[in-house]
């Protein structure tokens, strides 16, 4: 069977009813049946390859073709879903990573593997992306998943829901051993947005992984009767919102190097079509692979927005979320995928990853690098969201064919 | 008893635990035993001045001191609330023309009187607004009020509600005669914005009642990730709401005339912090009193609207939810309040009302007019709003004088 016929079986049976707790979505989330059956699959072909499978503490599920202690080259992604996801989104990394397995093993390459499907990077449990693999980098405190970190169907906190589904949660500093042996890591994804679709690039090599602020602006106006007040008497907090969104574009734009910045939720109290909005709150997400650059658009709007607000007599509070710094990829890996790629005489492109992946965490102690395949028209975290078998086989073998070169 | 303390004593009696159904703030509406006891308590005192009190087939309540097809000179307001009200917002208009009658009496002035509280007029019971003044005015059909409009209590018919509460819906075109013997109508009200309190007035003489554009606009976008989507590749719906704020902002303001734009109601589509929104929907009210100049306001902005999408490559679909012209007030009226208002020696101020009222009906049949009192700040339809007995009195004076000079 071929590495694309293997894939799609796999994806597709991924999709059936034992794998998502809804039929409209794929919908797969850590200590549920349908997750517990994901990992029992991977373990099941792994174990059929001779790989020693585990999982640590709290549910990331390790697999090995070399005993503990020896090197190994780490590859694969995450098999949980968002609450409407579709049958691709860290599924397919890991699909590709076990065929990587799959192909080693076939061919008798004898190359030193261990797979890994870091738990809850979506954050539909907990509402904590990223969770494993932070759990795994030691990037959480024990706070955090005894009080902090709350089961998004019942509030009971992390720490009792890993209890209760067979996990040592008070074993967490443990998880870290996780990455001990790894001498290099590559995870595949798709890549959630239309660059390679566009560009007709079939392999996306990435170079960094853009870092982030998020943050929210509230801005104080006047609630007054809309028909009531005359324009010149009020301080509607709507027009610094939309001064807000143009010049974040402008701002973004300006600063090239990849930089993006989106406001995605605004809320408006008290909302109705007759009243003059009292107060607006919108977020901002703001990203790139460079981190002067982003950073510097990040202040810029805080700045831009509290002037406005001024200039119109209203306040603004900012309050940031959570900031990331840019994780940039690992040269010696990245020009190992790019002779593969290369070799296959496909075409690949270098570009940067706007989205968080759980190779960040990774990378905090292993040299690591990405691989992205396209994704139809960009959607993504969506039942809709569609990726090619084809591409994953191709980046299977480009993956193979690095870590040969590297190990 | 002065006027003001009058005033007093009945706003402070019908804020309290009988007539409102919480105690955070007036919550008065059409058939509830709160809204019955305030119409009890009007019922008494007018009766007391020698008043003949019904009430019309579904609940507007109808004083007068003179047998019914002679003519008389129509005062009043509602008595209604909106769900988290205020003491003042109608009430005060109607205990205000109950001190016009106090003081018909006490200076026995003989003038041919009628007193009208309109039902529903917030729209709080079936969320329509000037419901009780728009079934006088025929502006409903028999469908609205047997199927249509729904209690936002229990979703029961008006037809249902009204006729449990012992009233005859089935006899609403009987409502009409309600005007029959007007020769004329003065409400008076709280200005609820701050054009009084801010340019020192105590009394203002509405001139006009603007009209309105009620409109909803969505923008259709791309729902794209927002870290990985490059500023060239996105289709960002907030773009377009943010124009479209600031253009109605400076189209209003051009036209002048009282001409007033708010964007009240803004609604993102998944609305999520790290995702490009694929939908925006907001809600436009475009008012004045000056017919050409709100709706030319309220046609370019949808034209904008439509343009600035389609310069980004997206598209919008403009939804009218309701347009009413605007409702000059009679110019003999004004001219009699006026030299009424000129005589006391106190500061007023011809404007428009930018608000809806009960008078826009009964200005179908009657030549009318409104008096404004100041309110604190503009705060209205909220439990802080706040306003003057004095100047409640004073208006009560002005009034009187007024129909002293035209009947």
């Amino acid at each position: 069977m071929e590495s694309a016929q293997r894939i799609e079986r796999d994806i597709e049976r991924l999709a059936g009813p034992d794998y998502t707790l809804t039929d409209e979505a794929i919908r797969r989330y850590a200590y549920t049946d349908v997750y517990r059956n994901t990992l029992d699959y991977f373990t099941h072909e792994l174990e059929a390859l001779g790989f020693e499978v585990e999982q640590d503490p709290v549910g990331t599920l390790v697999a090995r073709n070399r005993p503990k202690g020896e090197p190994v080259f780490g590859i694969g992604s995450h098999c949980d879903s968002n609450r409407n996801g579709g049958r691709y989104d860290g599924t397919m990394g890991v699909v590709t990573a076990l065929e990587v397995c799959r192909l080693d093993k076939e061919r008798d390459l004898g190359l030193p593997l261990q797979l890994i499907s870091f738990l809850e990077e979506e954050g539909s449990g907990f509402g904590q992306m990223l969770l494993g693999s932070r759990i795994v980098a030691q990037r959480v405190t024990e706070d955090d998943l005894r009080e902090r970190f709350r089961s998004l169907d019942d509030g009971r906190s992390f720490w009792e829901c890993a209890s209760d589904a067979g996990y040592r949660p008070d074993r967490w500093r443990d998880c870290a051993h996780v990455l001990d042996d790894l001498t290099g890591w590559i995870e595949m994804h798709i890549e959630q947005a239309r660059v390679l679709q566009d560009s007709g690039n079939r392999i996306g090599l990435v170079t960094a992984i853009a870092g982030y602020v998020h943050a929210d602006v509230t801005v104080h106006g006047r609630g007054d009767h809309a028909g009531a007040t005359p324009m010149d008497l009020r301080l509607d907090p709507t027009t610094v919102l939309a001064e807000a969104i143009l010049e974040l574009e402008q701002l973004a734009r300006q600063a090239g190097e990849g930089t993006v910045g989106t406001v995605g939720e605004i809320e408006v109290d008290p909302g109705i079509i007759n009243a003059i909005a009292a107060r607006v709150r919108f977020s901002l997400d703001v990203r790139g692979p460079v981190d002067d650059a982003y950073l510097g658009v990040a202040r810029e709007i805080a700045t831009f927005a509290q002037q406005a607000a001024e200039r119109r007599g209203m306040s603004v509070e900012h309050r940031e979320r959570q900031t990331l710094p840019a994780t940039p990829m690992d040269g010696r890996i990245l020009d190992a995928l790019e002779a593969a790629a290369r070799a296959t005489g496909e075409q690949y492109v270098r570009m940067h990853s706007g989205a968080a992946h759980d190779t960040m965490c990774v990378a905090d102690r292993v040299p690591t690098a990405m691989v992205f395949v396209p994704c139809k028209d960009g959607i993504s975290h969506h039942p809709a969201e569609e990726a090619s078998a084809a591409d994953a086989a191709l980046a299977a073998e480009i993956i193979l064919e690095a870590i040969r070169a590297l190990t």
